[in-house]
């Protein structure tokens, strides 16, 4: 559905790059659970813009909660985010020419020519701001009832971060981190080839990865609304995401079936896989084991190189040289964005199953 | 939804291995198609297990169309295809201990012990036949509209056929394959692979790769129904897939932007990229360009080592070895699942972007 | 959504009055409900034709239900039933001239003549063989979880049936009724009005009124899921329903708001309101009290005489005269589809409510 | 679902009485539709209370678009209006004793007590004002495609007002009248027994009617998305609606089908029915008259005389009085509403037969 998500737990947003709000409408959480606004402040600090690696327009990123909270809890009906637009600089854009790589050209094949072409409008990752607000919200429901979520970034510029190894705690260490990687090491190393590209007006892509822990079994449909296709689902909403794979992914490939099985053992009466190579999903149903999936986010489209574009009205050839303000690499601020959209994926499966008093306050 | 895919073209799916009967029930395709039998029975034909690198259970996939069809042509009603199930060897299976790599499991969590476990019942990969005859009709009805789809096996055990080249022409001749390849003398290698696994009493996996060609730009959502989203979503329902990606997908992890970046020319007044690197699809929307996607197949399952599982009853830890009929791969099969469900996304697409006389009699 | 309703228990149709088969498919009822064939059969003895008060086509209505179904019981799949089409007569029907009070002209309008036009096809009421068949499993799930739901003629011709007063005993009662009502001294009346416009090539119409009980308070959404929302738009979908009022309906619009405010007192630590004038429903969410509501059936729009009409082709104006086998009146055999998808629709709202194991096994 | 109605077009509510603001965000309407604010105010106008027949409590109602508008056209991107709360007095409001035929009650069984009751909350009729504001933009679309909506008071306490006659001009009348009647002589009556209700803190109901002209013939579905069915949806979701009927609705219970049945003639080419008895629909789908219907609006609840009621907190019976500002009659107020979400509902179920572009810009 067009701008919204979701079946029973739904989100809406509305927005444009240089608009005067964007926003969220948050729907079907369960009554009761407690908002914490500073969390969701912590969560937007983390899709902000940072130093030398990111784009020079920071947002304040001021939110109001207009409705759906009353006495620092939910209702249960719909609550209501909105994030002012401050800091836009509409002359770095104009319309006739397509941005390679960004959604002007099918936004004009699509809307017509209607479009508030400003910033990428209505398509701009700016809009994510919003789903991390409205995300924010949904981690804590779940947090509140032992799911935990968190993602890293695996692989960049053909650097790799380690694996998850104690997975409480690598979620709960990557929650604070405004650079997730789980091997610290990796950071200068990964930031060095952010600024090598930018001082090349250039940009890179990397791999993100996610794992959820404390999700119950039996969580999915067998056709049509896996986990697996409700998640990309969610997954491939987000600008930039181009992949998506689950347990071993592209890698079962090349696997043989005796290898990419997981067996099953009871331990203390609880049945687990010995393995996970599937991601804690069989048959598009959750197993009880950690779900594991990895997100392939492409180089910034934003470049400061001369590239090719076409003249809308004249449908002539011609040159195009980006200016303003722009990422040499977004997929430390996608981090958020992706765990936001997957608490909201997740609470909409949660409450399908078990009903709208879950997640529980 | 469950069982069910499709806002304004959907399909609904019922049955299970060893049932009675399975099928699908289609709506919301435009009235006056033209149903080729024909064509339902050869893509059927390549679905149906295949020599020695395939099962022995073959049914005869009698289809029945009951309703929706009149004088030969779709009447705009719901149209459904019934398929009975023959060929089924229940005792081969037993309820006690769930097989690594299998919805068993999951299955009971869900069901609570209620599902119908015989051969893996609605979650079985049987069900895509009913799945492949409504698709064979959408794959028509797109073709009538100048929409072209194909799917060939870009990857097994290390294997690699070539890239698409001449779309229309690869395109024509995939259709005819019941072993998808483009390179013809890849075919005998990755047989003999797949014959390796099998005499191990082991299985393969393997990658796919889809084109699509002559979809008009402008079709998708910015946020939540874009190209990705919607398409992934009906991938991963397909048994066995684990991973989804768009034009160079995960390799653009190790791309620079300016790599990336597919530049804009005009070619006699179309407006065309120079490359493809974002498989047809720009912030979520068609560009009008080949939409390109590939999807990892996990090895089948079902394999004939022995594994480990739980008895579900006593919760105590057991051995299983399979016996019976199964794949020891199920990627050639999977193709035409994967054309079909294509087709019925893109139907729906089409029909929510241009009124529900798309496609056009 | 076209032919399918629900969010998490769905029902979805299919057939044509004159196609080979007829059938629904039930979607997302809960695991382990037992089913009653016997029942089902009752159910579908109800919607069929009653000596002469109905119309002379009568169908074995010899069901099938070839999936979703395992050792007696659901299984939580989908469960297909399918209703083979037997007795009919095609050479009644003709294209040319749409019957007045008829879908004929609009379904033109619609398909642009593709559509099956023999007995109105898709829009006959013989679809409602499939959907009282899954109607009745749905019954059967709210019975079991206490829920009692049962309709009877409120008015035929003038004539009046009394009021609901015991609502477990006339519930009871009602269920094995072929001729709905509860003052047993009005049915010879009702019928005597129906033999007389069918003696004069005429039909009648009446109104249906029906009572829900047992229903827990707080189910439905305050706006746009309202309970009346989803009822209505339920039973909308019922050929001739034409109004559908809830409480006293059109009847408070000659109140005043002290009398049409229903009070509330606290019976054993339960909470009542002392009148029904809003038939269970406040806001649009149930308050414990039996749902009431009376739907509008207008006249059977075969009838014998004289029509005025159009020749499709020609578009120059016609004289219409039916023959073949029609209803003098179909109140009483509405009624059991009023009753099913009531049942399906409610169904629906508590597992959207509770969760997906509701109704209970 | 919850708080978003429409599959194409959708309008999604959030707000509380109370609360900060309260708004709606419109999705899918076409591109390049020009955005009138004053009409927007004009309808708001039209919803506001009205002198001695109104509540005191008046809302500036100053609206901000904050997305999905471009230049003063609708970008085809979603549209959020918002309405901030200024002029509330929550002292008026307490929560332990539920009010009669309000949502109080079904609130607390619903939201678990976290619900905001200040003035009845999201249940709130406030909340109306956010939907008047999105279907403004409807109208405005719908008008622009030669689609008019109008809606009269057909009875009032029992005066009644005339039936519709030159459908063109009574609709372009209406669009002007606070209080909107055809007969002008009937205007001081009907005010004078609202009047005499709010004298004796009582409240008075009434009978909208609604015609729809300019609709195309071959809109809606025939089972489940029937016009009757998603217009009856979005009705019922308006706060007093408890009853709606079509055409001649629950009279054609007292009529013969010779009488019910509206015959074909071609006039000029064009095929039209010579009476419309069932009001421009024929088997859910529009025929191409008029789309005619009626809404029963039950009394304002709120009246100022004393009332049972039970104390939530100890369960024990409690008698209440309402202080406070309330309308002794809602109907004239409820009128824009009733245009708006009919609007809203047709512009989804057209751009769902002829895409996205509709309607046109």
């Amino acid at each position: 559905m067009k701008n919204t998500f979701g079946q029973s737990v739904a989100v809406t947003l509305f927005g444009e790059s240089h608009g005067e709000e964007i926003g969220a409408v948050l729907d079907g959480l369960a009554p009761g659970l407690r908002i914490d606004e500073d969390f969701i402040r912590h969560q937007l600090s983390l899709r902000r813009p940072q130093g030398k690696i990111s784009t020079a327009r920071v947002e304040a990123d001021e939110f109001r909660i207009v409705s759906g909270v009353f006495e620092g809890r939910t209702t249960g009906t719909p609550l209501c985010i909105l994030i002012p637009n401050t800091n836009t600089r509409s002359k770095d854009y104009t319309k006739g020419l397509p941005r390679p790589g960004h959604a002007d050209y099918t936004a004009q094949c699509k809307y017509h020519g209607f479009q508030d072409y400003r910033g990428g409008g209505h398509f701009s990752g700016r809009i994510t701001a919003a789903l991390v607000a409205a995300g924010a919200i949904a981690i804590s429901a779940l947090r509140q009832n032992g799911i935990l979520i968190g993602t890293h970034i695996s692989r960049l510029a053909s650097i790799c971060d380690r694996h998850f190894g104690d997975y409480e705690a690598d979620l709960e260490m990557l929650g604070d981190l405004a650079f997730p990687v789980l091997n610290p090491a990796i950071e200068a190393l990964m930031k060095k080839e952010i600024e090598q590209a930018a001082s090349e007006g250039d940009s890179v892509g990397g791999v993100l990865e996610t794992a959820v822990i404390g999700l119950p079994a039996g969580v999915g449909e067998p056709w049509f609304d896996t986990v697996e296709s409700v998640l990309s689902h969610a997954l491939f909403s987000i600008p930039a995401i181009k992949g998506v794979e689950f347990g071993d992914g592209f890698a079962l490939a090349d696997l043989r079936g005796s290898e990419a099985n997981d067996g099953f053992r009871s331990i203390g009466g609880k049945i687990v896989t010995t393995t996970n190579h599937n991601g804690g999903i069989n048959g598009g149903i959750t197993n009880g084991m950690p779900v594991i999936f990895r997100c392939a986010v492409k180089p910034t489209p934003s470049i400061f190189q001369e590239q090719e574009s076409v003249d809308l009205d004249t449908k002539e050839n011609a040159t195009l040289k980006l200016e303003g303000r722009h990422d040499p690499a977004i997929i430390h601020r996608a981090r958020v964005v992706v765990d936001s959209i997957t608490a909201l994926a997740l609470c909409d499966l949660l409450a399908l199953r078990f009903g709208t008093d879950f997640p529980d306050a």
